[in-house]
């Protein structure tokens, strides 16, 4: 893989690390406005298209059924922190289909968030399925299965019904076929994440933002998804965490999510574009300075914006004393 | 930097991301006896070189007056997790100051153990400087100017005594002037970080390893702080972490050190080589099998040792289910 440095670490004036990527910019008709690196390559996305993984779950009808509003359908797209209105909403998901968290196969882990790990075990208490990141959309899953006659025991399986239709999903938005010849792996949640090529990625991301392309019912669909997390961006992450506050800064003109191993996706409804984005090193902080600045080039923002969007961009390092011991800055062909 | 990809994470057969970075290996008269990627070029140390930063507190006869011994040592070398033995020992080497966590600059962070962080917060307690990763160095730091006649306060200081003689240090042991033109970082702890050539790391590791080039009292003093990190290895890092791991199961044959942004050292006594490794992206994961390849290529291992080594060359990626997802592996120029 030959991915062009995107990112810089700085510490002091001195760059202490450095990281490659790729990345595809395209429109709702596929064509790349900008790209870099191996784009074509195909990826693991992992847990950047929950929005399109949730795709079933509104398409079924279960999410009406079970009366599910913003905050369900946010969860259901969200790699959340496990705080405590995660934990909540997902619990209730489950409820409206007769179930509890003992009906989630994602596994059980402490929340991601330091402060609600922390305040679980001061409380004396001891990490659930409920607090998996995966939660809201292992219940969309669970919630899917019910409300479509599918027994859900096994739905993480490659081969069970919710998986096909969600593989479906994803192979529609993304016009990819998922077939005989895609690399399949088994994501941290322990449901498949299939290969795909990053600038699909991107075209997928383009028709969320833009409707165009996938027909009318299903437009509606992708608006209403893409409503539900501009509405409640705490549901898709948490406190302190990329997706949430950018989301909260920028509202409904962007859509963006983050996905394991340095991937990210976003929507750019204004702009009708589609945005995706591999680490090649699979790490986190690059792959969010790497979204900053394409954000930053494609969306025009007004003065207050582009101040507080900086902290995105070029993020500051501080040590455990609160000094400012470097930052993060975009670098290559994404330098300003 | 144009280093190679050393490192390959695999998610089932598909390699799903990728990290490149330097080393290099070197004997005790500082010839590079193998290297990769551009590794003349200077990097930020940060903790991998706690030993020598640990010289002072041995040479000023500083640990003897206090009385310490392997643990206290091994803790003074060590990035540790936070955990109960960790903390004791570190307040312990204060005491004999007649000091307390109050003398330490270092900061306060939960413990990076996730068990002890929990415990911490199931006690209802709060993380103090002492359960900062730095404890140790720092309390070595506090003991050396106490024992020296150095007022203490502001030890961390590029400018303060102590860090004049730990520069000092350094600097001999890797024959690396620290100059006007050395580039200067803060690191994590508050103290200053020296960038220094990857292979003048490596040159100075060789002299920990062999004695040689330092003079019969340092060659001593460097013999002794081996002896400790084989002794107490849990002190140097702590529960399932790899410092901890190779040591325990290697014995006195490595002494190994890791440090933030991919930076790992060690020392091979009986071959008399030192190694210094920096992964570009500064991801420790890789960091970490990068060193497992060297040692495994320099260090004769019998079957049983090879066997158990294998977890630390080709670890084994499990997801919340506890379901096996994947390795990570050495690659190009590492690859078996």
């Amino acid at each position: 893989m030959s991915d062009p440095v995107l990112v810089e670490v700085l510490r002091g004036a001195f760059v202490e690390s450095v990281h490659r990527g790729a990345f595809a910019v395209c429109d709702a008709e596929g064509k790349v406005v900008l790209r870099a690196g191996e784009a074509d390559r195909p990826i693991y996305p992992r847990s950047a298209i929950k929005a399109l993984q949730a795709l079933p779950l509104i398409e079924s009808g279960a999410a009406d059924r079970f009366g599910f509003g913003n905050r369900e359908l946010a969860l259901a797209c969200s790699s959340h922190g496990g705080e405590p209105a995660h934990v909540e909403v997902a619990a209730g998901m489950l409820a409206k289909a007769g179930l509890d968290e003992r009906a989630l196969e994602c596994g059980a882990h402490w929340p991601s968030s330091a402060a609600a790990s922390q305040a679980l075990a001061r409380s004396g208490g001891k990490p659930s399925a409920l607090h998996n990141n995966c939660s809201g959309k292992h219940a969309g899953f669970v919630c899917f299965a019910c409300a479509s006659g599918i027994d859900p025991a096994g739905y993480v399986g490659v081969r069970h019904e919710v998986q096909r239709f969600v593989a479906e999903a994803v192979s529609q938005m993304t016009g990819h076929p998922l077939d005989g010849d895609t690399a399949i792996g088994t994501d941290g949640c322990s449901i498949p994440t299939y290969a795909v090529p990053i600038h699909r990625l991107a075209h997928a991301f383009a028709r969320l933002a833009t409707g165009e392309g996938v027909g009318p019912e299903r437009a509606k669909v992708l608006a209403r998804l893409r409503e539900a997390c501009a509405a409640e961006p705490f549901m898709v992450a948490g406190s302190g965490r990329f997706c949430t506050d950018v989301m909260t800064l920028l509202g409904p003109k962007v859509f963006v999510k983050t996905g394991a191993e340095g991937v990210f996706c976003a929507a750019l409804p204004g702009q009708g574009l589609g945005i995706a984005v591999k680490c090649a090193d699979g790490t986190g902080r690059a792959a969010e300075v790497i979204m900053a600045a394409l954000i930053a080039r494609f969306l025009p923002m007004d003065e207050a914006d582009t101040e507080d969007f900086a902290r995105f961009l070029m993020p500051v390092q501080k040590n455990w004393n609160g000094i400012t011991v470097g930052r993060i800055r975009p670098a290559g062909p994404l330098r300003a």
